[in-house]
Parts: structure tokens; C-alpha cells; sequence
């Protein structure tokens, strides 16, 4: 494999990992050793440092636009429209992996390397993309920089959204000299291509290089509080208990017994997960009083997400009754299901063929700047294998011959779709 | 009712209540506003002095022992031997209520002024006890001054118990000044009476005044850590997931379905409680990796608790297969059950009878100092309703009539067992 690419990746990885370090194989992983590369922290603004190097080494004119994210373009030899857009993030999440977001950014940075290297002239401009906050954590919603550029939110909503440090994603951007004046519209855009780790344990479980992802599922959350009656877990008889974690134990259990349930019968991609619960006051001889729970459904389909929605808030409301307690539930906006583009789908699996690479049809279960671009324009994605399925952890690794696979089939795509 | 006890019981509930308030109805509870007096404190020390100011104003002599425990001593006029002790603990859980505990002292304080304003002559001597912390809390191990007094741990140990501030509990006696040098050994002791809050809802929920204790169940506790693998909860299949939570969910609804329905069987006073549960790393979006959970299973005949135990192992042992996790399950040394003294649990019968109050038979939830000595002298606990059955809890209340009957049948059966 190129060794630039390698060594892109590898410096990425140290920085915001403390102690700084470079990790190289899977074995040099430590669980508790992960990037901490918050949007918008002065280890995101390192990163970006060296990232807009690397685009101006590749001869790439770069510009900043009104909420940080940046474009590194390659102009096209025919037409000064129609461009395809691709790229990632540079931001993690707390403790997160060395791949999540940088692939995407330094894979379009080498695929543009490798097509000058090649001589070969894109008809189309081709421009590297870095979008800003793609990860929700920093300023309590994912997806800010591309949900700004495509229109979905308002610039000044976006720059006005706080950080835990009080921040505003504005102050914020001044701070890391990353607050630019230039102004994108996608009216002179086409494509949008987005290298990423699958972060899902399929690929590496069949042993397949690519996948080409068709949707992205749709997310809908259900935050839930059931307050029963705190007690003392010695002195209550079980006659006279309301005890909110039996009631919410058995809504864990539900959740995971329908979602299995459907997808046996549907044989769909359906998910849903408890993967947040909070006991109050969470003492072993204390009778929980309160359990604040975090329910995550997701699906491909619109209707089967909706339908394991529907199923549990009507399972949530009857267990009221059974156990004594009641139960809030609260829905925070969801996110609908986004089909990629067929065409760009197509594209990307005749360009794989090309180069001899097997490839797989499927779908994201995680949300990506992809399905904010797929509403404006023709959007497709490519995947590689993540080692047991695991991301946003220090955890997190791809081979190295998976990534040189990965860029190969994205070099390759690009070229396909620079023509005019 | 005796206006001098609900003034005690108000001016200690003020004790370690930030801000400083007297607390004398329900309604003026304040859920986030309880006392914080754990061992050894300065809010200790405070109710420590208010109480020794008390026991020497009704003429008794006062006496610290090595652990800080505080004997107040009324001579028999006819033997100074085969004493009886009465008492109980000034400590409190942090955010605790202003009756547990504090009854049992100023009660017995209380029940000897009454006893000389009636020029009732107790042939044996009479003594108010306060046990150096009850509590757990503070020091990591509850009943720290009765299981010293009664030789279940050895002085030297008890002393170097390390409260969280690193302190030895015999460096935070010394700094409260409460390091006697007193040894009471139990050899003169024939009788121990302890008033408490029942703590739990019986009482209150059938209207009777008085519970007289036969037996203090015994505890034991499983602390299970359950390994899973976590995950993106986007991005993992249903079928390839080992959820630490979905399996820690059916040990919660086993622990509480097998204990109902032991009870149902049975006809004991059986719990299972799962009161403690900690997720990680308990965001939405991922499946859970780990879960740390607290068993608490309690009953006053041993096998039924043996028995109950041994199902919950055996069941956790065998989700293992069924979910792909690891169980790993730690047992802290368990608390027998301790029967009372039959003789005292006639004798506080009759002492209710004599004076015309309904009492009930019943047993203990919680563990108290009472069951320590039981194992030394002869024991009995004497039990008021705790409104709503809530201790351990801002929230904790107990009628003032209810205190005054309480005092009234504690001051009857001091009387009854102080003949000789």
C-alpha cells in the first residue's frame, strides 16, 4: 500500500491521544488510550493544521467556509461545474478511534494524489471536503457542518449551539482560526462520495474488502423515565414495592425481543438497543425509585422503524399499570431513513470491478454528512471492513490492506465519475 | 405527648442539615434537605455532645469506650449487675432522615427520665447505649461499635478502618474527641431493648402502633459483573451481539419473580432486590459492554435465603450461554439471621398490654446493632411505623404520637424487665 496514506492516518492518530503516540498494528491498541478530537478543541484544530498541509502539498486551493468546513479543490479540465464532492470528518467522539471520520478526509486526499500521480485529468473538479461537528457530543448535535451547508439548519442556529465549556460553536471557531467567510452553494455540485469504516462487524465477519452502502438507516430515539417508589430494599415486603427497574427491565428485554422478532420475520436490518440506563439512587439495598433509560431504533424502512416505535411506547404505557410506577416518555427529533444514489451505487460497483475487487450491497446503521449531501446531491458511499465491528472506542482498527482497497476503489470511482 | 422528646428529635434533626432548619411536620420534608452526621463527622460530634449534655442532665453517669461507644449509666438500687441496656446509634447515612437512629437514643434517654419523675425504683441498673457507627457509609463496614463491643472484630481492626477522607476511624475519634478509654465488657449485661422506625411500610399500612422484633433478617449480597462486547448500536446486526444489559435485565426480573413467588409459596418475608446498576459506557447509541449490578436478598429463615441465592447463581451462571457474556459474581461475607430473645419479646407484650397498646409480632428487614448483642445478651427491639415505610431518606417520618407510644411501651418494658 502507499505508505503516505499509512503514515497520514498514523500521524492523525496521535494527535489528541495522550500521551501522544503512534499506533500502527491492532496489538499496540489500548482500551482506555483513544483520540479525544472534539470539534472545534485545539487537538481538532492540530488535525485540521495538518490536514489543509497535506491538500496544499497536493496542489489543492483551499477554503473555509462560515461554519468551518473546509474544501480542497482540484479544478477540472472541461467544466468548472458539476463537481464531485468527497471526504469525511476530523472530529471524534470522546475516546474514539483513529479512522472514524479521518479516512474519508486523507483516502480523497490520496485518491486526488494518486489521479495526479497518474496523469489523469478529471474533466470535473474534484474538491477534498472536511466537515465540521459531525459528531454529536461536542455541540450536543451530530452532523452541524453539513446540516448547515445543505440548508437542514441555519447558519446562525448552527453557530450559536453551545459546547459543555459554554462556548459557542462560533466562539469556538475564532478560537481555532477556523471561522472562514467563503460561501458554498451546491448548485455546482453533483457528486458526494464519503470513504468510511463500516464501524458494524459484517464486512470483516464475511471476509469482503467493500461495501457500497445503499441507505442509511433511519433513527428514532426514545428517552424514557419511570419513576416508581424508592424504598428500603430490607424493610419492603415484594407485595408492596414499585419498583422502577423490574419495570424497565423488562422494556430492555421487550426491545431486544421485537427486534429480533422482526428481523427473523421480515428478515429486515431492524435495531433496537437500550444502550443508556441510569438507577436512582442506585444503592444494592435501596429499592430503585427512578430509572432514566436511552432506547436507540433504527431501520432502513421507515414503516418498520415506526412499527417497533409504536409497539414499544404502547408496551412502556402498560406496564404502569402492572407495576405501580409511571413513565415519561420523550422523542427528540428522529431522523428519517435516506436512500443513497442508485447511480452513484452503480458507479462505485463497476469501478471495484474494474479493479478487481469484490464488493457488497448494504446498509449504514450509523449516520454519516453523506445523508445530508444524498438530499441535495447524488450521494454515494464506500465501506471497509472495521476488525470485530467495533468504533468509537480506542478499539476501533482496519487493516491496513483494507484501507489500500478502500482508496483504490474510491481513486478509481472518482476517475469514473470525473468524466463528463 | 412529652414535649421534651420531640424537642430532642427536633433540635438533633437540625444537626447536619444544610441549611440548619427544625423539621417538626411532614409536610415541611424537603427531598434534597436531609441530615448528614456520618461517623466521626463534625455533625456527629455535634449530636454526640447534645446527647451526653441530655444523658448527664437526667443524672446519668457517661462513659466512652475505645471505639467511641458512650454508656450512660442509672445504678439498680438493688444489684449492679445483670444490666440493662437501651440504645442505638447517632451516626446517619448521608442525606438520611432525623429519626433513625436518634429514637432509640433519646427514647431511652427519655424512658429513665420518666422512670425517676414516677419514682420508679429499677432494681438492676439501667444504661443508655449509642453504638459508634451503624451506618455503613463511613467507615465501609456497618454496626462498627457493636460488632467491637461484642468481640465479632477485634478493637485494633475496628480502629484502623479508613473512613474516605483516608482517616482511621481511630484518628476520627480522636479528632472529635470521643476516644474513651472505658472497656465494658457484656458480662454484667443480662437484657438489651433497642426503640427504632420500622423502616419499612407494615406498621403504617395495617394502623398499628407498635411491632415487637423476633427476627432480624439476615443479608446477603451478590455484587455481578457481566461482560458483553460492546458496540455501535447502529451498525451491530441483532444476531451478532453479546448485550451486557439485555442479560443483566433478566436477572433483575429473575431476582424479583423467584422472590414473589417463594413469598407466595411460602408465605415468608423472602425479598430480592437488583438495587444497584451501572452501565458502561451507557450512551444510547451504543450497546451495552459491560453492566455492574448489586443483588440484595434478604430473609429471616436461612434457607429460604440459601435457597434463594443458589437459584440466582445458578441462573446467572447459565445466561452465559444463552448471551455470549461472561458473569462474574462476588459474595461480601453474608449476615446470618438472628433470632431475638423470646423472653424479651414476651415481656414487651406485656409491658403494650399493660398500658393498653395494640402491638403486632413482626420481623426486621434491616440489619441494627440489636443483632450483634443478641448474640451476647437478651435482645429485643421494640418497632414504630415509619410513614409510607420510607427511611434512610429525607423523606423518613414517624408521627409524633407515634413516637410518644413508642417511648411509652419502651418505658413500660424498662420497668417490667428491670425487676429482678
Amino acid at each position: 500500500m502507499a505508505n503516505r496514506l499509512k503514515e497520514d492516518l498514523v500521524e492523525a492518530g496521535k494527535i489528541g491521544r495522550e500521551p501522544e503516540r503512534r499506533v500502527e498494528q491492532y496489538d499496540h491498541l489500548e482500551p482506555e488510550r483513544g483520540v479525544n478530537r472534539l470539534a472545534c478543541t485545539e487537538a481538532n484544530r492540530k488535525l485540521r493544521d495538518y490536514a489543509v498541509m497535506r491538500m496544499k502539498e497536493a496542489g489543492l486551493e483551499v477554503k473555509i467556509d462560515k461554519i468551518g468546513n473546509i474544501f480542497a479543490r482540484k479544478e477540472g479540465i472541461k467544466t468548472s461545474t458539476g463537481s464531485i464532492m468527497c471526504g469525511s470528518h476530523l472530529d471524534s467522539v470522546p475516546n474514539g478511534g483513529q479512522f472514524d471520520g479521518c479516512l474519508g478526509v486523507f483516502g480523497a486526499i490520496e485518491a486526488i494524489r494518486r489521479m495526479t500521480e497518474d496523469s489523469f485529468d478529471n474533466e470535473r473538479p474534484v474538491e477534498v471536503v472536511v466537515f465540521t461537528g459531525e459528531e454529536g457530543p461536542a455541540f450536543g448535535m451530530s452532523l452541524l457542518g453539513s446540516s448547515a451547508l445543505v440548508g437542514k439548519i441555519n447558519m446562525a442556529e448552527a453557530l450559536g449551539k453551545n459546547n459543555t465549556a459554554g462556548q459557542t460553536l462560533d466562539e469556538a471557531l475564532r478560537e481555532i482560526n477556523y471561522k472562514g467567510d467563503f460561501t458554498r452553494t451546491l448548485e455546482d455540485v453533483e457528486y458526494m462520495v464519503e470513504l468510511h469504516i463500516e464501524q458494524g462487524p459484517v464486512l470483516h465477519k464475511e471476509n469482503i474488502p467493500i461495501g457500497i452502502v445503499e441507505n442509511i438507516a433511519g433513527i428514532t430515539w426514545l428517552m424514557v423515565t419511570i419513576k416508581g417508589e424508592g424504598n428500603h430494599a430490607g424493610t419492603t415486603p415484594m407485595k408492596m414495592r414499585k419498583d422502577a427497574l423490574v419495570t424497565a427491565s423488562e422494556i430492555v428485554s421487550f426491545v431486544n425481543r421485537r427486534a429480533n422478532e422482526i428481523v427473523d420475520k421480515l428478515g429486515s436490518v431492524t435495531v433496537g438497543t437500550v444502550g443508556k440506563l441510569n438507577v436512582f439512587p442506585n444503592g444494592t439495598n435501596s429499592i430503585p425509585a427512578k430509572v432514566e433509560m436511552g432506547i436507540d431504533i433504527r431501520d432502513v424502512v421507515k414503516e418498520n422503524m415506526d412499527s417497533l416505535k409504536s409497539e414499544v411506547v404502547k408496551f412502556i404505557n402498560g406496564l404502569g399499570g402492572k407495576y405501580g410506577v409511571d413513565a415519561e416518555i420523550q422523542m427528540p427529533p428522529l431522523h428519517f431513513p435516506t436512500p443513497l444514489s442508485a447511480e452513484v451505487v452503480n458507479i462505485i460497483e463497476q469501478s471495484a470491478k474494474q479493479v478487481g475487487i469484490q464488493t457488497k450491497r448494504m446498509n449504514s446503521g450509523a449516520g454519516h454528512d453523506s445523508q445530508n449531501m444524498a438530499e441535495k446531491v447524488k450521494t454515494g458511499m464506500i465501506f471497509v471492513p472495521s476488525v470485530n465491528g467495533i468504533s468509537h472506542s480506542p478499539m476501533e482498527w482496519t487493516e491496513w490492506e483494507d484501507i489500500e482497497t478502500g482508496v483504490h476503489v474510491l481513486t478509481q470511482t472518482l476517475k469514473n465519475l470525473s468524466k463528463t
